[in-house]
C-alpha cells in the first residue's frame, strides 16, 4: 500500500495514500483495534457533517469565517451526507469517550477533500482549509460530539422509530376494529377468565403503543438541546456572540428538525441524560412490543395442541427435522430485539452515570447503542407487521369452542346467587367434567331458563368499544 | 396462641384470634413465607383503602350498596389510613403476581372490623358486611392491586421523590448563585481543561436536576389513569353503569390526586408499561444524581492529597482505625441508592415485559420497586441536602493554585495565533516544568503584555451565567 | 425520652438512655434517615459478632489483649449471635460505603455491653474496653465490613440457598423418574413438535438446577476469602505478625465454614468481585427457576382452554371475582423472585465497577443485595417445592389426546420417505384438517401397516433415560 | 440482477443467481430486514462448519452417509472455515430464535457448493446432495445451533479473552514487581489514607484479573457440552445409536477443544444456563476491568491540577480546541467496553429466562451477546496493554510530595498514644494547617524523636509483597 505523510501536534504518521483523512484519525485507527473497524455509526457522522456545515454557515454569518471557506466546507458535508465518503470515517466505538478523533475524523476528511475541491492534491501545498482552525472553528469535540450524537439520534427516532411503531399500531387498531365483536375466552394467570372480545384484546396492545409513542415524544424536548456552543467545557470559550443559537438555527434548518441550544451547556456536555430519558421511552417500547408478541405467538400456537385461537402467516419452513412446521418467527425476532434493547438500556444507564466534571466520557457507547435500539424497534415493527400482524385472522371454531366450556363464564351468576355459591357450582362442574348449567340446576341455585337468560358470554364483555 | 375458624370456597381455616383477617389471607401467609414476613408495602394498603372507600361510595351512588354498608367500610378505611391497622396485613411482596390475597387481606379486616364496629364479636353471627360480596363489589383483584399500586406509587412521588429532588436542586441553585465569580480549572477526561466558575459548574447540576423532574412529571398522566372498573379482565364485568368514571373521581377526591379512569381498561390490567415509565423516570435521576455526588466527593478530596476544590461538612469520623479521618459519606450513601435504583429498573422492566393474555402477573416486584426507588431518592436527596450541599464552600486558595498552574489556558491564544502553536507552547512548558507564559514569549510567539492581556481565565468563562 | 451523653473524636451526643450504642452510631443513625430504619441486614451484625470475636481471639493469642478484655468481648458476640441484642443496631444500608458506622455500632453495643458485664452502669466510670483500641483493635471498618460481609453472604447460602434449591432438585428428580413413561407431545416455538416423556422435560429441569449449583459453589472459594487482617488500606498496619491467617482461622472454627484469609488485600479492600461473582451465580439460577416456573404454569394452564397437561395443587381461591378460579400462584411468587434477582444483579454489578483507589465503598448496597437474593432464592424454592412441585401431577387424559393429534409424529417418516414428502404429508393433513395416516395413504407415500410400524410416539422419545 | 428458483417445502423462491443459497435463506432474508444486514456473527457460521463436517463423519461412521457425501460436505466445510464463503451467509441476528435460517442457510450453501464441486451448475440437474436429507442428517436446527453457538463461544474465550486478559495481567504483574519499593499514600473514600506501595495497588489489580480468569475458566466445562444429537427436542429422534458421543468426538478433534455431549439434551435445547454462566464471568472480568481503568486515569490525572502520581503514554492529541491536551484514552475505551458488556449481560440473562416447553428461541441474541463482549473484553485489554499499562510509570516527585504532606500517616501512633489522642493530632494540624509532627510535639503526646521514629511511611506498608 502506498502512504503519505500527514501531521498534527504530535507528529507525522502515515496515512494510506488514497484516504482522505489524516494524522488524528490515522493515530486513533492504530491505538484502538477493538471489535469491527469502522463500528462508529454512520449516523453520527452525518450528525457531525449537518453541524460542520451550520457551523461554517454561523461562524461566517458572524464574521470569523470567509464565504469561499465556508462554502467548500459546505459542499464537502453535501457530500458526505449523500453518502459518497462512507468509506473514509474508519474509526471505532471504542475509542477516546469523548469522540475527539471521530471529531477530528470530520475535520480531517473536510479538510482534504476542500483541498482537493480547491484544485490541490492532498499534500501539495498548505492545505486549504485548516482541520482545527477552519472546519472546527468555534468548536470542540466536547460540544460536536454531544451534537451529532443528538441530531442522530433524533433523526434515526423520527424517521424510523416512531413510522414504525406507528404502523403497527395502526394494523393492530384495524384489527382490534375488525374483531371486535369475535367473543372469546379471557385468560389471567394463564387459566381460563372471563370472556371478553378479540377487538378489546387487540385494543391494550394499541393503548400500549399509544402510551409508548406518547413517552418517547415527551423525550424528544430534552434531545432537541444542542451542546454545540459550549466548546471544551461550557463556557462557549472561542466562539463569537449569538453563536450557539444561530448555529442550532441552522441545524434546525438543515435538518428539518425542531433543534435549539441547550440552555445550560455544562450540563450538555458533562452529562447525557437526555440519551438516558430517550432510551427509556424506547426500552419502554419494548416492554409493550414484548407483551404484544408473546401474546400473539401464545394465541397462535399449535396447530392442535396448544391455544389455536389466532391464525399468523405462514412465512418459512418452521423446521429442518420436522416437515410442515411452521412457526411464529417474526414474534422471535421481536422479542429478541426486546431484549437487546433491555440490555443496552443498561449500558446507556451506565454509562450516563459516569460523567466526570466537565465531561461525560461515555459518549461513544451511549449514542451507539441509542442509535441500535431506535433502529432495531423500528425495523422489527415494521417487519413483524408486514410479515405477521397484517395477517392475522381469528381461528372463529377454536374459539367458539373454548368459550363455551370456560367455568368462569359462572362470574355473571355473582350478582344473582352471590359469590359463593357460584364458586360452588365452578368447582362442582370442575371436579365432575361437567357443565356450569348442569351443576348449576343440580345444586338448584337456578333454573335453567334463569341460566340461559343470566349467563350469556356476549353480555359479559362491556360495551365491545 | 389461640385461633378462630374463618371460611372461604375451598373450606375452613384457623386463625390466630386476635387478628382482624380471615382464611384467604391466613392460606397466603402460611403458603409463601419467602423472606421477611409483611413485606407488602403499607404503602399499597394505604391505596387499597382509599379505593375501597371510594368503591363504597360509587356503589352507595349507584344504588348497589346500602348507604349503612358504605359508611362501615368508609369507617374502617379511614381507620387503616391513620396507621391504625397497621399489623394486620401480613403478607409479602411474593405472593401471587395479582396480588389477590392482599386484596382479600383488605376485603377481610375491612369485614371483620365492622362486624366489631357494627357491635358483633369476630365470627359471631353471619358477617355484617361480606368481604366478597360487599367490600369487594364492583372490583377484582385484577384491577383493585393496579389501582392500588399506581395509587401508591403516585402519592409517593408527589409526597417524597419530588420534594426532596426539589429541595437539593433549590440548595444547588442556591450555591450555583453564591459561587458565580469563583473561577477554576475545569477538568475534561479527569484531566486539566479550560476555566470555568464554580457556579456554572454547579448550573450543570441544576439543570440535570430540573431536566429529571419534568421526565418525572410527564410520566405522572400515565400513572394517574386507573384500572378500576375493569374488574376480572378490563370488560367491568359486574360494574353498574358509569362506575370506572365515578370511582376514580372519588379517588382523585379523597386523595387529593388527579387521578381518572384509564380510557383502555384491557391495557390496565395486562401490562404495567405506567410503572416502567415511571421508574423509567426514577432512573434518569439516579443517573444524574449519581453523576452529581461523584463530582461534589472528587472535587471536595484530599484534604491534603486529592483535589480539595470544595469543602463539604464533617458529619461523623471517618474511620475506625485513622484518626481523624472525614470522608463524604452522604455522595457514598447517595450513590448506593442510585445503583440500588438502575437495579431496580431492571426488576421492573422484566416485570413489565411478561404480562400473560389478559393479566401481568408481576404486580407486587414492580410496584415494590417502584415505591423503594421513589422513596429512596426522595430520602437521599433530603439527607444529602441537608447533611453536605447545604454546606458545601469553596477553598479559595486551593481553587486559585490549581487554576493558575493550568496549562490550558494556552486555549486563550488559538484565536490569536492559531491552534499549533498554542500546542507547542503547552507542550513545551509541560515537558519543561515551565510556565506558559515563560515558553510562549521563548518561542517567540507573543509578548509579555500579549499574554498578560490575551489569557486571563476571568475572560474565559463566558457570561457566568 | 431520656438520654446521656457519648463521645467519640468528634464530641458529644446524646444517646438514647436504654440503648448499647454510642456516638458514632448515634451520629449515623441522624444523618442518614433514608428508607425504613434498621435496614441494615441483621446477617451482617452476625458476621461482625463472628468476627470481632475471632479478632479478640488472635489479638490475646498474639500477646496484643488480655484474656479478660477477650473473654468480655467474646460473651457479648455470643450474646449478639444469639439473637439478643437484635434491636441495638439501628443503622440503614444507605450510610457510609465502607460501613464504617456499622462497625462502630458493633465496637461501640460490644463496649457498653461489656461494661455492664463487668458490672458497671453504662456511662459510669471509664469504659471498661474501648470500642476503638480495644474492640476494633487490629482491625479497620475497611477490612471488617467486606470481612462480614462474605461471612454473611456464605452462610446464607450454605444454610438457605443452596438446601432450598437442592430440595426443590430433588422433587423434581423424583417427578422425572416418576413420569418417565408418560409420552406427551413436545413443544418448540410454543408449536407442537415431536414427542418425548414428561419425565425427559422434568429431567431438563434438573439439569439446569444441577448446573446452577454447581455454578453457585464454584463461586464459594473467592467468597471465602475474608479480607481481615488488611486493616485500613490493604497493608496490614496495626497488626500483629501472622494476625491475618490466625483470625481466619478463627472465624472458620466459629463458623463452621472453610474461611481463609484472602491472599491479596488490596483486592479484598478495594474490589468486591467475590461478591459480584457470587451474584452472578444466584441470577443464573433465577434464569433457570424462571424457565421452569414458566413452563409449569403454561402446562398446568386450563383448566379447559389452556394446555392443561399437568395438574398442581390448588392452595388459594384464585380470585375475588371469578369462583372457583385456581392459580399457578407459586410460580408467580417465584418469577417475582427471579425478576428481582436479575434486578439486584445489576445493583450488584454497578456497585462493584465503582471501587476507587484503596476501597469499594458500595459495600452495604452490594451485600444487602446479595444477601436478598441468596434468602429470596432459597425460600421461594422451598415454597415452590413445598406448595406445588411435590403435588405435580400428569392429566393422562389429556395428554394423550393432545399427543395422538399432532402433526409432528411426521416426522418419524423422515428416515423413510425424506423430509419433503413427509413435510406434504403434513401439510395437507393440516390444510384439511384430517389425520396424518389418512393422507399418508392418500397421498401413496405408506400403507396403513407401514404407517402403524413407523410411526409410534412411544419409539420417538429415544432411552427414556 | 439475474435469478434462479429455489425450492423448499413452501413452494419456490427467486434467489439470486451468483449466491450459493437456497430457498430458506432468501425467505429469511426478506422475511427480516431488521438492522444491518448479515449481521450473524460469522463465528457461528464456522461452528455450523465444523459441526457439520463432524455430522458427516459420524454418519458415515454410523453407516447412514456414503463417503463420497461425507467427503464433499467436508471439502465444502473447510472451505468455509477458510473464509472463502464468507458473504455467502446473509442472514441477521434477528430472525427466528431457533436460527433455523441459518442452519438451512449452512445446508443450503453446503448442498449447492458440493453440486459445483460434483461439476454441476447451480440448478442443472438433482442436486448431488440434499440440504435437509444429506446434510442436516441426524440433526436439527434445534441442537446445531446451540452447537455452532457453544463451538463459536469457546473458540473466541479460548483465542481472544482469556489471552487478551492474561496479557495484561502480565504486564500489571511486572508492573507491580517493578513499583514494589515506590512507598504512597493510600486513598479511601477518594480521601487521603494510611500508605502503601504503588506495587501493592497495583497487585489488588492483577489479583482482580486472576479471580475474574479463574471464574471465566469455571463456566468452560457447561460451554463445552454439545447438544448435538438431540435433534428436534432433545430426544435424538433419527439419529443412529451412539450418534451423539461420536459427533462431539469429532467436533473435539475438530476444533481442538475439549468439547462433549450434553449430559442431559433436553436442557441443552430448551434452555441455554451455559451461556449465562458464561457472559456471568465476562461481566465480572468487566467489573474488574472498569475499577482498573478507572483508578488509572484518576492517578494519571492532571498533569498540574489532579492526583498526577503516575504517567501514562500520551497517544493522540486530546482535543480539537485545547492545545497541547492528552487524556486516558485506553482507560475511556476500556471502560465503555465494560459498559456495553454490562449491558449484553442482561441481554443474555433475559434471553435466557424465557425458553419454553423443549425450546429457548432467544438463541442468537444470547449467542451474538456473548461473543461481542468475549472478543471486546480481549481486544480492548490489548489495546490498553500495549497503548497504556505497557508504558505507565511512577511519577516520583508528585508521589513524594502528596505522602509527606498527608495527615493519615498518624494512625501510627494508633498503638503507642491510642486512638483518641491521634485524632486530636490529625484534627489539630488540619485545621491550622500544620504538620503532624509539629502538633504532636506542641500537645505533648510525643517528643520528636519517638515521631520520627514511629512514624515512617516505609514502615507502614508491611510487607510489600
Amino acid at each position: 500500500m502506498s502512504y503519505r505523510i500527514e501531521k498534527d501536534t504530535m507528529g507525522e504518521v502515515k496515512v494510506p495514500a488514497d484516504k482522505l483523512w489524516g494524522a488524528q484519525t490515522e493515530r486513533s485507527r492504530n491505538n484502538f483495534k477493538i471489535g469491527p473497524a469502522a463500528s462508529m455509526p454512520i449516523e453520527i457522522i452525518y450528525g457531525f457533517a449537518y453541524l460542520k456545515k451550520a457551523a461554517a454557515y454561523t461562524n461566517c454569518e458572524l464574521g470569523v469565517l470567509s464565504e469561499a471557506k465556508r462554502d467548500l466546507i459546505a459542499t464537502v458535508c453535501d457530500e458526505i451526507l449523500s453518502g459518497k465518503h462512507d468509506d473514509q470515517f474508519p474509526l471505532v466505538i471504542w475509542q477516546t469517550g469523548s469522540g475527539t478523533q471521530s471529531n477530528m475524523n470530520v475535520n480531517e476528511v473536510i479538510a482534504n477533500r476542500a483541498h482537493q475541491l480547491a484544485g490541490k492534491t492532498i499534500g501539495e501545498d498548505e492545505k486549504t482549509i485548516s482541520p482545527n482552525d477552519d472546519v472546527n472553528k468555534s468548536q470542540s469535540s466536547n460540544d460536536t460530539f454531544p451534537t451529532g450524537m443528538h441530531i442522530a439520534a433524533y433523526k434515526k427516532i423520527i424517521d424510523v422509530t416512531i413510522p414504525g411503531v406507528e404502523q403497527l399500531r395502526d394494523t393492530l387498531q384495524q384489527k382490534s376494529e375488525a374483531f371486535k365483536e369475535v367473543v372469546k375466552i379471557g385468560r389471567t394467570h394463564l387459566m381460563d377468565a372471563t370472556p371478553l372480545t378479540l377487538g378489546q384484546e387487540f385494543s391494550g396492545y394499541v393503548s400500549q403503543l399509544n402510551h409508548g409513542l406518547k413517552a418517547l415524544k415527551n423525550t424528544l424536548p430534552h434531545l432537541s438541546e444542542l451542546a454545540l456552543g459550549g466548546t471544551a467545557v461550557g463556557t462557549g470559550l472561542n466562539t463569537p456572540l449569538g453563536y450557539d443559537v444561530l448555529v442550532a438555527k441552522y441545524i434546525a434548518q438543515f435538518t428539518g428538525l425542531p433543534f435549539i441550544t441547550a440552555e445550560n451547556k455544562f450540563e450538555a456536555l458533562a452529562a447525557h441524560d437526555a440519551l438516558v430519558e430517550t432510551h427509556g421511552a424506547l426500552k419502554q417500547l419494548a416492554v409493550s412490543l414484548n407483551k404484544i408478541a408473546n401474546d400473539i405467538r401464545m394465541l397462535a400456537s399449535g396447530p392442535r395442541s396448544g391455544i389455536g385461537e389466532i391464525i399468523i402467516p405462514a412465512n418459512e419452513p418452521g423446521s429442518s427435522i420436522m416437515p410442515g412446521k411452521v412457526n411464529p418467527t417474526q414474534c422471535e425476532a421481536l422479542t429478541m430485539v426486546c431484549a437487546q434493547v433491555m440490555g443496552n438500556d443498561v449500558a446507556v444507564t451506565v454509562g450516563g452515570t459516569q460523567g466526570h466534571y466537565e465531561l461525560n466520557v461515555f459518549k461513544p457507547v451511549m449514542a451507539s447503542n441509542v442509535l441500535q435500539s431506535a433502529e432495531l424497534i423500528g425495523h422489527a415493527c415494521v417487519s413483524f407487521d408486514e410479515n405477521c400482524a397484517i395477517g392475522i385472522e381469528p381461528n372463529h371454531s377454536v374459539i367458539k369452542q373454548l368459550l363455551n366450556n370456560s367455568l368462569m363464564l359462572v362470574t355473571a351468576l355473582n350478582t344473582k346467587i352471590g359469590y359463593y355459591k357460584a364458586a360452588e357450582i365452578a368447582n362442582t362442574a370442575h371436579k365432575n367434567g361437567t357443565t356450569l348449567k348442569e351443576e348449576a340446576i343440580n345444586l338448584g341455585y337456578v333454573n335453567a331458563e334463569e341460566y340461559d337468560e343470566w349467563v350469556k358470554p356476549e353480555d359479559m364483555v362491556g360495551s365491545m368499544k
